[in-house]
């Protein structure tokens, strides 16, 4: 049997994100040992055993390989270049940090996909500067119009446009991007032969030749209730944050923004008219600071900017900055201004910053990663540099 | 010469705030003293020298109280129990306790008027239970439609609006409380006599039936640049808090609502759509924190409500409290949760909170005043009561 038999077959047997394989991956089990240790029942497989019972004696994995196939699209794995590792670790490294409630609530699913069907281009290179927009189906022109501006906005700086494919805000964004000549990526929450909505084939079709569509499930699995909210996470882990242009009490498209903010991501939400409850779920992330409040693209692209890159203003400076922290942007300094010797909560940072929770630990996760902060348990503190800066 | 006739004497002769006139006037100095003390070019005068070298010499107090009677009105003044004095104390104490940057920025012109004149009903009256509602001259379908929603929603629950008189959100805040049969503030930069914008001089008299129409300026006075700022900061005084409806850039409205901040009073903004540029500055206030954003009549109402009145959520438990602690609000109740023992500023408090830094200091003042918090400087923390609450 392949390794990428083995992936697939993991793929339909168990289904959606699950924590003991990301464990036992982890701890370098290897994806044809874990395959047969399901297979034979082996006991060091743990919960996997029951997440199995039902399924494992089916092997439709070449089936499956062969369906993908057909529709002109691969299995990406862990093992391929173009798995999005980096966007991975950070989303699902961040989660399992426990440095923010909001991923501890939803940590129970907050593990990486173990595979990706996709047809399109590389999904590495589609995703390395990519934002997520999302919105209710239920759209207004309102919506429509702001969804169109932000998304000429990002695609014009070669953005890729994530989002879920559904009706309403979803295909606005995938559209506009389409129309820009940008790329755009569908994440699906069904198998790749499904076309969910069946009136977007066309849209698909069309994105999958500048950009892609892709899912964590199989060919033949069909959208339900609970693979849309994992579809969220997903959507959300790939990308560097995500908007919500218009949604009202419990869209689905909040969903999607708890996960960037679970998952370390930047949180944005776009306001709207009062006099519609159209933006009603934005408006409450931004009055409860889980959301940084957002309305044009250039300002999306300076909350996504990383350390090194032009700003919008046209930083160039930044460039030759002489050390790190002479190269911070604008948000990243005022997070690293809020750090003391002690050691500081995310939270404290955010109240200090004036910035939001969930875009105060991205940053701060990041000038970790930089070497100009350290974490200390749940404390950030400066790394100490006397004189240097 | 009567009292009246000397405050009248000083409206014209002292145009505006002036602060070494509040200043004489706290340190106990007579109305009638300070008035003989300008006429006759006396040194303990101060400041008052050169600011009256002018007009010192033309007294037409009586010409100005017959035309204001001649106008159905009146002349208020610090004497009368009509004059707003906790509004008064608590908006410009607030500016010269030096608790915000934003008062610091504001504080040449952050003193009480001397004299109000007025046509229609009592100012004390209209103003216990208001707020300040302002916006743009070029309001947009939205802005209105979002006006006329809030005022409504203000109005039914006998809450006075206040607004500058103006085109556009003013006009329609005052025309929607009226049409409510509810009761309406408009605060001129002009003389009475004036009715600027002249459009609006039915207006006006209708506001005079049930409200009142009022300037801290003597009859014939003209409407000037200077006035207009000077009228926003008693506009901002007058009420609880300001609500901006709609603003794009450099809108004078975003100015009332730097003096509500400045002034301790609670700062709101409206969203609006992004895909015009009519909401920019109300967006840009609340991305910054420096606004609350609001969405509802509701909303306002609890942001304005004070401890023991009957919150938007019927929480009638309140008035039976058996503490002053257990009878805070929800916001007051996270602002007195962000303080300890030790001591916080006003922005560590805000952070804590997540409230605005204004909301925080206004609600901070307000528990200071019910025994509940000390100020310390500008450090502010619990009242030491082991084991009450």
């Amino acid at each position: 049997m392949s390794r990428t038999r083995a992936w697939a077959y993991l793929s339909r047997c168990v289904e959606g994100p699950n924590r003991q394989l990301q464990a036992l991956l982890a701890n370098g089990r290897d994806v044809e040992e874990i395959v047969q240790g399901i297979k034979r029942r082996e006991t060091w497989v743990g919960d996997l055993l029951r997440a199995t019972e039902a399924r494992y004696q089916f092997d439709q994995s070449q089936q499956d390989l062969d369906a993908i196939s057909r529709l002109g699209g691969r299995l990406v794995t862990p093992d391929d270049a173009e798995w999005p590792t980096n966007e991975f670790a950070q989303a699902f490294g961040f989660a399992a940090s426990g440095l923010s409630d909001c991923a501890r609530s939803v940590q129970d699913d907050a593990v990486a996909p173990h595979v990706l069907w996709v047809r399109g281009k590389n999904v590495r290179e589609l995703v390395a500067r990519s934002v997520t927009v999302v919105g209710t189906r239920a759209l207004s022109t309102y919506g429509r119009d702001a969804t169109r501006m932000l998304v000429q906005g990002l695609v014009g700086h070669q953005w890729t446009i994530v989002s879920g494919g559904a009706l309403g805000i979803d295909a606005v964004a995938h559209n506009t991007a389409l129309d820009c000549g940008g790329r755009t990526i569908v994440v699906a929450a069904c198998g790749l032969d499904r076309n969910y909505p069946s009136s977007h084939t066309g849209l698909f079709d069309k994105v999958v030749q500048r950009g892609a569509i892709l899912s964590e499930y199989p060919p033949g699995v069909t959208p339900a209730r609970h693979r849309f909210l994992t579809r969220n996470r997903l959507a959300a882990a790939l990308t560097a944050g995500t908007v919500v242009v218009e949604a009202a009490w419990r869209s689905g498209a909040l969903n999607t923004l708890t996960w960037a903010e679970g998952l370390g991501k930047v949180a944005m939400a776009v306001p709207g008219p009062i006099s519609t409850p159209g933006s009603l779920g934005c408006h409450d992330r931004i009055r409860s600071g889980r959301a940084q409040l957002v309305v044009s693209a250039n300002e999306i692209r300076q909350l996504l900017s990383r350390v090194g890159e032009i700003d919008v203003d046209g930083q160039y400076e930044m460039l030759f900055a002489p050390n790190t922290v002479q190269s911070l942007s604008r948000n990243e300094m005022r997070v690293f201004d809020a750090l003391n010797r002690e050691g500081c909560t995310a939270d404290e940072v955010a109240g200090a910053a004036g910035l939001t929770v969930s875009l105060s630990v991205h940053i701060l996760v990041d000038l970790v990663k930089r070497g100009v902060v350290v974490r200390d348990g749940g404390k950030f503190k400066r790394v100490e540099n006397e004189g240097k800066y």
